[in-house]
């Protein structure tokens, strides 16, 4: 055999096993987001790249996988363009759509087109693959599902209240416990800004981020790196150690950006949010983490970080408040929340806890063993009979040896095998057997049907 | 605003409406499958491109979508080959990667990769989206999604049993009206045989397959004009004008191919096939039509087509059996036998004929009114009760006029409302609007819960 079947570099098959639990997951954050009073939409895999680029900064616009223009691609370049080799500026002429990158920027865009259609506050979720073309590496590929849920067109935060609820519901049908972070950019913003780096928001962002890798000393040199010392510095690291309950730092915090209008708001909108959440609780734990940044830069509010309690993998769910997404697109003002569900890091995490165990896969429950001819017939009657009873079952396709029949029972997990030769025909009933206790017993039609729907 | 938001040509964004359709054509389609037996794989959307290209003609390679390498994709193209200006074989050169056509290579290319954790015979089914660089027109699109379900390494004519009462279950449960066509490409090989056009098999069925477009006299010019004349044509033309019982009309081709092995096996498949469709029988009629060719090449024995029985648009699915659909990979000798649904047809169809009026979206049940304060807390109660109950629900985020909030749950289509102010608060009770009939009634949460469940 010459040539070796393989799939593109970080992108993966799913075999039925594997698939089936992915879409447990699936289906338990889409009854979820549905239960919520979210709605599905899908977009286009590909999107216009005028729609794409720009938008996750220059690292994502190389990440970007772009798609040849069909026919003659090389119509409309120049020969000088051509001799330039300029990869970049090629693309353009050569390229005019990519493949969606997430799925924010797709329903912002989504948003603006359908902006007659649709009555605000729009709730929506939407959950479908996205490509980037990162370097693999364990955990990370080049075509993922995302799993958002965004409500666009309202300010009022018990929608950031619902979407922590949503993250709390989820993860206690998966099993799975997890600490629920949340911070507010304000209250970042307003410690930068007491901290006299106001215009240097967007680093001092990244470097607190950075606190789960480098600890606190490494952060502080960040931090001095930008221009940070003294009283100020030493305040700011006292802010990563506070302990105490979420009311108690957050007065805390109140104290240190009293003197910024942006940060006191960003106090205010975490204390009404707490007090929200005191009105429903959550089976997970809410905690407030002054710390949490969350690279993208778009956030403006409430922010959001879920990770596992009992897996250290990083955030398995993330998302936060934006003042204006689809001003990009030309619709300015409009203010959304969202929150976005990781399924590759959830899957591993319940993986490596066996959670799966009670995932029961849609395998067939009845195998008919096929012994040709008029037992054949025989059999074919009683699989229609169970199918219409609604029992997922089959028959093994040809009059193979038993044990060859057995074993495939066997491979694919089928729990029931009915034989039924010449002597079953004659006494009109069936020989069921119990693949698990090895138990055989005559039974009716009707008894098949009611054992196999257990 | 200078910049249109649009999505690519022949692309489509779809709509929490149109979605909630469609996903019940999917939904049905799939657990169809699942009753039968078949398992789901899913493959990524690239595939390496030399996985595609080839395995379409000439005509299928031009439509395929290809990936643009990421980096510097010129880095390995030599200025001569920039200068020559070759489109085809400077895509080779900088595009690694294609997006999938159909489902079927991909299923092939699955099979060779994982044949060490098959078992055979391999009953899968795959719903996934494709991409196709064809000329969008009404009801044709470049990204669309295909249904298939194939099953691998087992010649049985069970198996073809088994797909045409997925069919016809696929499409009673849809509550669409359709014929069920099957044909076998060796009585069309034997009939080619008889004519003396063996040596002209392919444009032979390709003359057949246009009957159609371009009638009885249409084909015949074109079986002329590949060299047949005389008493052969004469006796096809009465082929395709048969009538009589699927039983008749097989006897009338038995005797048209007698002289030829392959047809004779053809006519013994179909009277077999037949003979295992009266043990279970159908709802929607099994017609032999031995005019059906099917396009594609790679099949060489049974094949389906089903047509809506009250719209013309062309088939809603199809299929048919290939005997080495994996050799191409390396993998000779496995027969397997598959079907596709299309999804965007039927949804066309369940749409003109208004089928889909008792698909009841997955929209909340339940709007609670705003009124901001403690009677926001109060509703938040509610809410939560109604959620744990599992009743889709929502709160509209902000305390606006009430006009407002009416508006949205009008827009959004939810039966009932919740008004809950200081009086309600004080009775401790909720006033519960159907806004369907207008009525308004005192209820407390545990009859809400009750109403909204129903």
């Amino acid at each position: 055999m010459s040539y070796k079947p393989a799939v593109p570099k970080g992108m993966r098959d799913f075999s039925p096993e594997v698939l089936e639990k992915r879409n447990h997951i699936f289906d338990t954050i889409r009854s979820v987001y549905t239960l919520y009073g979210y709605m599905p939409i899908e977009t286009p895999s590909m999107e216009l790249i005028e729609t794409l680029t720009g938008k996750y900064g220059n690292e994502g616009d190389k990440l970007l996988f772009r798609v040849l223009n069909s026919g003659d691609f090389l119509k409309e370049v120049t020969g000088e363009e051509l001799e330039q080799r300029e990869a970049n500026s090629l693309s353009a002429k050569i390229a005019d759509k990519g493949l969606r990158y997430d799925l924010t920027v797709p329903f912002a865009r989504y948003v603006v087109q359908h902006r007659n259609e649709i009555t605000l506050p729009f709730k929506r979720y939407q959950i479908q693959p996205v490509w980037r073309a990162d370097r693999p590496q364990k955990g990370r590929y080049r075509e993922f599902f995302q799993c958002d849920a965004d409500v666009i067109g309202s300010t009022s935060l018990t929608n950031e209240l619902e979407l922590i609820q949503i993250i709390d519901e989820v993860f206690s049908r998966l099993d799975v416990n997890v600490e629920i972070r949340i911070n507010n950019r304000k209250i970042l913003y307003g410690l930068a800004e007491a901290a006299g780096l106001a215009d240097k928001f967007y680093p001092f962002t990244i470097a607190i981020d950075k606190l789960d890798k480098v600890g606190v000393t490494g952060v502080c040199q960040e931090l001095e790196s930008l221009g940070l010392h003294g009283e100020a510095l030493k305040k700011l690291k006292l802010v990563f150690s506070m302990e105490g309950s979420n009311t108690e730092r957050m007065s805390a915090i109140a104290s240190m950006v009293t003197g910024s209008t942006t940060g006191m708001k960003g106090v205010e909108e975490m204390n009404a949010l707490l007090d929200y959440h005191r009105i429903t609780g959550t089976r997970n734990p809410l905690i407030t983490d002054i710390t949490l940044a969350r690279g993208l830069n778009y956030y403006t509010g409430t922010i959001f970080e879920v990770t596992s309690s009992d897996v250290s993998i990083g955030s398995v769910c993330g998302g936060g408040r934006y003042d204006d997404l689809t001003g990009i697109f030309g619709m300015p003002g409009l203010s959304g929340v969202g929150i976005s569900f990781g399924a590759d890091r959830i899957y591993d995490v319940m993986q490596e806890l066996g959670l799966f165990v009670q995932v029961m896969p849609n395998r067939p429950q009845v195998l008919m063993i096929n012994f040709g001819g008029e037992d054949e017939r025989y059999s074919l009657q009683a699989l229609d009979a169970l199918r219409r009873a609604g029992v997922a079952a089959e028959i093994y396709p040809d009059a193979a040896r038993i044990k060859k029949q057995m074993t495939y029972a066997d491979a694919r997990k089928i729990p029931f095998v009915v034989l039924a030769g010449e002597q079953e025909r004659e006494a009109g009933c069936l020989t069921l057997k119990n693949m698990l206790t090895g138990e055989q017993q005559r039974v009716t039609v009707e008894e098949l049907v009611a054992v196999a729907r257990q």
